[in-house]
């Protein structure tokens, strides 16, 4: 199980976590696209020259990504604990995850450092104030690329200023049952918010879960994008559970039909792909939500949705497994698990 | 649970059951289409008071179609134990049905008398004898109408010579799964025999069920009729048994998961149609057969089979129900049955 799963977010029945993460970038390299591997790795030791000063309650395990298989890789990205642009340059990139592993400092992704604070639930004070523990700390070592006038530079134009991304990950099956969704994504942009599919940019939805980020790093300080964001999750919150509660009293069969059948498939199937694991663990989350499904807890269903994910499941089972046999060990691992 | 279930077939496997049928009629009545009310009453009487000839070992129970709600008479159709033609002119019919359940004697259907015997699994000779008892029994007290050319006299040309109508119903998935079945049936219109929906003439086949029976009933004695219905049933047995077997070498997997996913449903759906639950039955029927599903009997399934329909619904649950409460009744029966 994903570590960073554990522990009480607030408003678990629809936000599923709260992630913030910083680019940072200092100021004697060349922005990493720039960088040959004997800089990267002059930088890689910098950064873990400072690492041992941490105070010694934390603790991190430092990876370099080309001493991973492909499957780990991809698995770290499944259990969102690296991104996805981490593993584009093996050579020069690695990353620290704090043994909670509810924080990362990625090395060399798009920037120098990005360092991200993942928790259940919604929960941006506790991620903000465990981002800055970590972005003074460091500060305190490294010479950061700051312009009095922008702010942080980065080695993209989008994260210039605070370098600042907040984001929310909500489950919102029933705003997407009655078709919901589309116009809420157009609304957002509007306002300079970005919604996402699970994975970050460019990945498609999966079980009803979306990120929502904010757009804008330049202008607005630290406090304001996050209490712009709050807000807007507050929202989403009130009319997710508005709609539930609605269908429940006009649909209720209905309703627990699906849930139940998404249940049973995933008790008994003896082959499933990922999506269709999705979106039954979807389902099974709503019958959660709504006090359906009582056998199971978030964090099993969260675990769930990514552990059913191509990297994870041969991870679990220890060998490569083609599309078949992971279809086959997914229905088995889920089967194990509920 | 319909009693004629219990009891120990052949060829569980593939034959759900065995029938057997004779139509006979009084010489000195009208057919029952040209029938008064009065009339038929007289015919009934006189049958009735036949009947209390009847060994003291064997008891029936007598049933008027008009003293029965439309949702009993529709139930003992889904039973098989009277069959949909027996209640279309309400005032004029009745039945007798053996406490065993595994024989009825229906008054004015299309003829005056049907007389059916129904057996769980291949079961011709037990059937074929206990027709024959019924039916010596009867003659030793009624004039029947007979014809020294023809043999016995019935309302429809179809019937008359031996009026008898042997019938298998026959479990065929895996012929159905290959798409072998429509051949089958052309095969089989050639050689004098009838393919039949569960219901018999006129409705659609469920559940991968088909009753195969003979057409012919002139010009042939009745060992003949059967020998002949028993050796095709041989070959259905042996074709779908090794369809089965080939399926289950070459793709365990998919077969596994498509009978455990119907199990699954079944067991957890909170609504559900006749349709679709028939469709999940015949996969867990065929999960028994092959040995996957090991916590169920092959009555069990039968008898849900039967339970599920509209009228058997209404009946268990001793009210009428729209359609919307039949689907969520329904599937609370399964679920407290599997």
């Amino acid at each position: 199980m994903a570590k960073w799963i554990e522990g009480n977010g607030q408003y678990k029945d629809v936000v599923v976590s709260t992630r913030i993460r910083i680019a940072r970038n200092l100021d004697n390299y060349r922005f990493p696209h720039k960088m040959s591997v004997e800089e990267s790795e002059r930088l890689t030791q910098e950064i873990l020259d400072v690492m041992k000063n941490i105070p010694s309650d934390v603790s991190y395990k430092f990876y370099k990504i080309n001493a991973l298989t492909l499957t780990d890789r991809i698995a770290y990205i499944e259990e969102h604990l690296i991104s996805p642009g981490l593993i584009q340059k093996p050579d020069h990139s690695s990353f620290l995850l704090r043994d909670d592993e509810k924080a990362t400092i990625m090395i060399n992704e798009e920037d120098h450092l990005r360092i991200q604070v993942l928790l259940p639930g919604l929960n941006f004070e506790e991620g903000w104030n465990g981002i800055n523990q970590i972005d003074d700390f460091l500060e305190g070592y490294l010479e950061y690329a700051y312009d009095d006038r922008f702010g942080y530079l980065t080695a993209c134009p989008t994260n210039v200023g605070t370098g600042l991304r907040v984001s929310a990950m909500v489950h919102i099956p029933c705003l997407s049952m009655i078709g919901h969704v589309d116009d809420m994504i157009r609304g957002f942009n509007k306002i300079g918010l970005t919604v996402r599919g699970i994975y970050g940019e460019g990945t498609e939805a999966a079980g009803d879960l979306y990120q929502i980020s904010n757009q804008v790093t330049l202008g607005e300080d630290e406090e304001e994008i996050i209490r712009k964001l709050k807000n807007v999750i507050y929202q989403i919150i009130n009319k997710e559970r508005y709609v539930r509660d609605d269908l429940l009293k006009k649909k209720r069969y209905e309703i627990e039909d699906k849930i139940f059948r998404s249940y049973g498939l995933l008790k008994y199937a003896r082959k499933i792909s990922s999506k269709e694991a999705m979106k039954h663990l979807s389902n099974v989350r709503l019958g959660k939500e709504m006090g359906i499904i009582k056998d199971m807890e978030f964090k099993q269903i969260e675990s769930l949705m990514i552990e059913i994910q191509p990297g994870s499941i041969q991870r679990i089972f220890k060998r490569e497994l083609d599309d078949n046999e992971r279809d086959i060990m997914r229905a088995k691992h889920i089967r194990e698990k509920i």
